[in-house]
């Protein structure tokens, strides 16, 4: 037996006033868990209370020779520390007490301290100069479970794609050139419609399930096989299928949904031109109805008004043509026409040009394409018309009166899309995420002199800060994805709202999954940038997600005026009348002034707490909304055009617009996480939302800090936690990015 | 004559009002330069001055009907504003004047009030129900004058060069093919060491001209050219033949030097081991000395110490090999050994295999490969023995005693390299903002609904936001090279200080080009992502700079142990023992309180002196100097071991590392400016520094507002400027984009 200073009752102490101390470790919540530990454990004499109390005072810290002595008791007692152990630190200290005395037992309230503290080996491990077993990774959390829990509604159709996707055809493989690429995915989209997995949305009659959200659900999968499958994919089914099954009546539904859904019929959707993308509305080619043959003349009327990255537009035989209908000299605004485009032995139909968009940085596997229309004539029945047709005496008919309305109910019913790109990017973030992470958890580098093995890089602090808090903002992302796909299912004839919603959704989604997925391939260094790893194609094929089914910086400004209006305005509309017509009503900053006390409230329940996220990311979009608000009147009431007045605010709607969908996400996975009933992984997904939301706040924590929302040591105390959480979270990272449940058999980077 | 209630001394006062109050332009600075003026005008009388100078009070603004007034006074005038004027807005004003009445002149103190305010009719040119005639962009400067600034040493090298490539072996295509794209590289190189430019930087005997920094300033035009073009230059010419250069003797040099830079002699640098990139000090591939045959045997031990990503593997004869010496049984360290890799009909000699490590993210006109040796035994006349060598007695003999100073004084004479991968980033950003640039003054997008024309998208707000910061930095660096590459020239012996520096400013750099390109492609729209404009295949080849040759993390941390050292720490050791030694010493804190009258500073002239961007800059590393350093030493002194005090301040490290890096761009910049001769030119450098300076003070505005440094209103304040820099400079996007002259011949996007 050994002799200390120490009695033997603070002897098991030692070990977690060391870690405490040494580590800074201590909050004013932190001191009430011990000191309610240490007043309950009746093996301590009052002598030994006093003294463990007095190691507990904030402001009057143990001095250092105290804590290296600590430290000495700790590394001479040559005990081990296994991580693997239930209460790892504890069964530690009682290695270290029994070194030194033999009536040392287990103690359950020193449990309890490691528990309420949430402690974990990662935070202590380095900290003591003893052998330590490691645990890489911790199997508290089941991946199967997890996936469960993410894909609740649609499990068995997306277990049983997962199956059918483990064929020959869909093995990734590099190819170079764009024809054989092309020629690939053709084929696995034909494989895949075969099967009824394009027409899952379309209703029943027409070979489909009439369930979008689940064609949603196995959708994202198509991108771990391939990015140019999940476009070519959402293009056949989604926009061109779509535009049919949406846009058009029931003699459409009934002449080419099941031929579209089984792709014996290919399709593109033709609406961007090359001199207008952003600017729908804007668009030039004409679709001129000539009563005396009932039919509409399709033209392309000038040197940029061709449509252009038309996917699909080389295999096609037949596209959705978005163009301004003029009937009898009136122009009635952007409307859809099915135009053939190639006879059946793919010949390129009379009036009709096609030219390949050539290489792209990524998605080489679709066939984008240029196509110009020189007087291209079809029968008045391909003009889409369940918005809007013209009867048999030649008069425009439509239910929707107002055409700015009808605009955007038109294009409100293609939201679907933009909540599958945000997929297919969120699903490119998932697998960069999967590899980054168990790469991490494989490859070493440096260590310390006196050991002999490297360190796991994702035992780096750096580390698990640049992929931790990412993965927890995917987690956040899944959810709210699933939630807006539901929202679109079950909304009906409006959809202003959740077109706005999706609009800044995607945006803020497909940046977060452009940022991940570059961290990702910089995180496996030169293994990240060899394509065998996946991560690089990952990368340029989702690269376009930011910029195409709606531009990012226009989507996040319709967002914006979206919340300006209450979501009535018409936002669509280029001249914002309708917003401004309700700003005059709605201003008013109903925001209270922030306590003090608040704005420098630190303590871990708080800023752990949803509460707190939900609050500060409220806060933020209801300031916003008043102070752009406020602006606009005040130019208008200068005289300022409102255009103008918009175009000077347009860096300002632009915050408004992230800090309304950063709001929105936030909420849709708070209530997400309440449904959850397995206590313990409802756990979990509280902790990521923490990350998540305390990330969120410190990305904007100048803004806070302006505005007095913040004080300096909230502000610095959110930036540790944001750190402590990513440690927190690292022994479940291998679980965390395996519950992204992505098929082991697409998963093929060697380096993992 | 029309009457209005207006004096005809105020009249041509109203516009000048009209802008300043209608877009809230007035700082206290900006009232003291009117009224300078108002008092010195003696055309007004003493009404007039009274009345203009209650339009002055910002604490009680004119009322909005007087505004508005003033807005209808302007409309009524019918008077057309030409942006091309000498003084635009004094001359609109005049125009605006004589519509109601005869006699009024120019005004000079107008035109002063126009000079001093720095408005710009971008600025205002909305706020007028009138005709404007734009000018897209300003003729002020001159980009060739710009570009004979930007390489004032080198101008005659360059043009040359830039004349040079100016032939068809050098026009950019699609290359899918990496085999294709290989040899066109190789052929390019080849044409290239032909007419000397290969061998730039080595000794005249040896067919260059001893010119390192000419030899860096036409590193960046291949670029231009092609990635891969670039980076297998950089390694034949800088890494090969630059390590026979540097670490070799006479007789290396004699034999290989000139072969080396007439690229006769192909060769590749063989440092990365696929287990060991980042830690290089830690490869495992030996070379092992027998004195019996006066040879070194090379051998890669284990599974995981192949040398990998190594560039030119495929067509070299011959490698430049780093391994562990091993002589008579003892380590002494990283030594570069001369290995021969192929016979005269390029097979591969006995004992070596080369396999290509295949397609990759980008640069697939580099052949990188995978290179294991298998007892290769060479001359020990092989060994580049410049810092370390074997007498002929089998006596390890070096000049360094000091096995870690020998290392890192190898490695330093390397730094060379890294300021090309910055400089090679960088030409990156300059290319692909120039195409940006370019595409944003022609493309239109959506409009006025009372206009016909849409909008340029440079006239947007928020993208001149997204371009023109990224513009202005972009001059920053392209400065900061140039002086870094003059310090790696000069420098002589100890480079531990120019290595620690090209640390940092290769990481804040690489990071920084590949965050502009990014923005520039998603600026670009779906443009951006085809392969003809070039931006895409910039993107992907530049991606590997912020890991290769050193990853910018690692790098960061180097950077921030230099700053702790004072640039004395070994910081290629892991031990961190010359860190800790010195920072007993070097502890303080001898930042002054910030004064809350400068910490609320917000006038025009404080925020554009350079003197608060260095302070600003300055504090941030002097204060993460002692707090970084405080940790380290409370944690040391608690007995946390000291690689774990390191790891627990990992991310702090990282920060202080850019804070430095920062810090020392801010300051090579400002003295370059200092020096330059032309006063107007010096002027728009000083815009462009304060559009940078601002720019990274308000990245790290959360920081600044915790410190107290930044009060809410500075803040807020700096963002403003920001934001109206960017306006500010918009008239000269064109031009500053042009100055970067990038060969026409090169520029070969379709877009512009």
């Amino acid at each position: 037996m050994v002799s200390t200073t120490y009695s033997n009752g603070v002897l098991p102490y030692i070990p977690f006033f060391y870690v405490i101390w040494a580590d800074d470790l201590l909050s004013a919540s932190e001191v009430q868990v011990i000191k309610k530990a240490v007043e309950s454990d009746h093996s301590l004499t009052p002598q030994d209370k006093t003294r463990l109390r007095s190691w507990l005072v904030r402001e009057k810290p143990p001095k250092d020779s105290e804590v290296k002595n600590w430290q000495q008791v700790i590394t001479d007692s040559n005990a081990t520390l296994i991580e693997s152990e239930n209460y790892p630190l504890e069964a530690f200290s009682r290695k270290v007490a029994q070194f030194y005395c033999d009536t040392c037992a287990p103690n359950v309230h020193l449990q309890e301290i490691e528990q309420n503290l949430g402690i974990q080996p990662n935070h202590y491990n380095h900290l003591f100069n003893v052998e330590v077993v490691h645990q890489t990774y911790s199997e508290r959390y089941r991946p199967k479970e997890i996936d469960r829990i993410l894909n609740r509604n649609f499990i068995a159709d997306v277990e049983s794609f997962r199956g059918f996707l483990n064929q020959g055809i869909f093995n990734w493989e590099i190819i170079r050139d764009k024809e054989k690429a092309r020629d690939k995915v053709l084929e696995q989209v034909k494989v895949l419609a075969m099967d009824g997995w394009g027409a899952l949305a379309y209703p029943k009659t027409y070979g489909g399930k009439g369930n979008i959200e689940s064609y949603a659900s196995i959708f994202e999968h198509l991108m771990y096989v391939d990015g140019s499958l999940g476009v070519k994919f959402g293009v056949q089914f989604g926009l061109f299928g779509g535009s049919i099954h949406n846009l058009g009546s029931k003699r459409h539904h009934d002449q080419y949904l099941e031929a579209a859904g089984k792709a014996t019929l290919l399709g593109c959707f033709a609406m961007t031109e090359t001199g207008h993308g952003s600017n729908v509305r804007g668009i030039k080619t004409t679709a001129t109805y000539i009563h005396g043959e009932r039919a509409l003349v399709v033209h392309t009327p000038g040197k940029n008004d061709n449509k252009e990255y038309i996917g699909n537009a080389l295999h096609s035989t037949m596209a959705t043509v978005f163009a301004q209908l003029l009937v009898d000299g009136k122009n009635r605004g952007v409307h859809a026409i099915l135009v053939p485009l190639r006879d059946e032995n793919h010949k390129t139909l009379p009036g009709i040009t096609i030219e390949d968009n050539g290489y792209k940085l990524g998605l080489n596997g679709v066939d984008n394409g240029k196509i110009w229309f020189d007087q291209v004539k079809v029968s008045v029945e391909n003009l889409l018309d369940n918005y809007g047709g013209i009867d048999k005496n030649g008069n425009y008919r439509s239910n929707i009166k107002n055409p700015n309305k009808r605009f955007f109910t038109m294009l409100g019913t293609l939201v679907g899309g933009r909540i599958c790109v945000a997929k297919g990017a969120l699903a490119g973030a998932k697998m960069s995420l999967a590899i980054a992470v168990n790469y991490a958890m494989k490859r070493r580098q440096f260590n310390d002199n006196i050991k002999m093995q490297e360190d796991l890089l994702m035992d780096y602090p750096s580390h698990q800060l640049r992929l931790i808090p990412k993965v927890a903002s995917t987690y956040v992302y899944h959810a709210v994805l699933q939630k807006a796909m539901h929202e679109y299912a079950v909304s009906e004839g409006d959809k202003r709202k959740i077109e706005t919603q999706v609009a800044g959704l995607k945006a803020i989604i497909t940046w977060f999954s452009t940022a991940t997925i570059q961290e990702c391939r910089e995180a496996c260094g030169g293994k990240g940038y060899l394509l065998e790893n996946r991560i690089a194609d990952l990368k340029n094929d989702t690269d376009i997600f930011t910029t195409f089914e709606g531009d990012n910086t226009v989507l996040l400004q319709l967002a914006a005026k979206g919340v300006l209006s209450g979501f009535r305005a018409e936002f669509n509309s280029g001249g914002f009348i309708s917003v401004l017509k309700l700003l005059g009503s709605r201003i008013s900053d109903k925001i209270a002034t922030i306590n003090p006390a608040y704005s420098n409230k630190v303590d871990r329940e708080h800023l752990y707490n949803p509460k707190f996220h939900l609050h500060a990311l409220d806060f933020r979009l209801r300031r916003l909304t008043y102070t752009v608000a406020m602006r606009i009147r005040n130019y208008i009431k200068k005289g300022v055009p409102s255009y103008q007045a918009f175009l000077k605010t347009q860096t300002h709607l632009l915050e408004l617009g992230k800090a309304y969908s950063d709001a929105l996400a936030m909420k849709w996975y708070y209530e997400f996480v309440k449904e959850v009933d397995d206590k313990e992984y409802q756990e979990l997904l509280y902790q990521l939302g923490a990350l998540h939301g305390l990330s969120i706040i410190r990305k904007n924590a100048s803004w806070y800090l302006e505005q007095g929302y913040l004080g300096s040591t909230k502000s610095k105390a959110i930036r540790q936690r944001v750190e402590r959480l990513s440690t927190e979270l690292r022994p479940h990272a291998k679980a965390l990015v395996a519950g992204f449940a992505i098929p082991e058999h697409l998963m093929t980077a060697p380096i993992i």
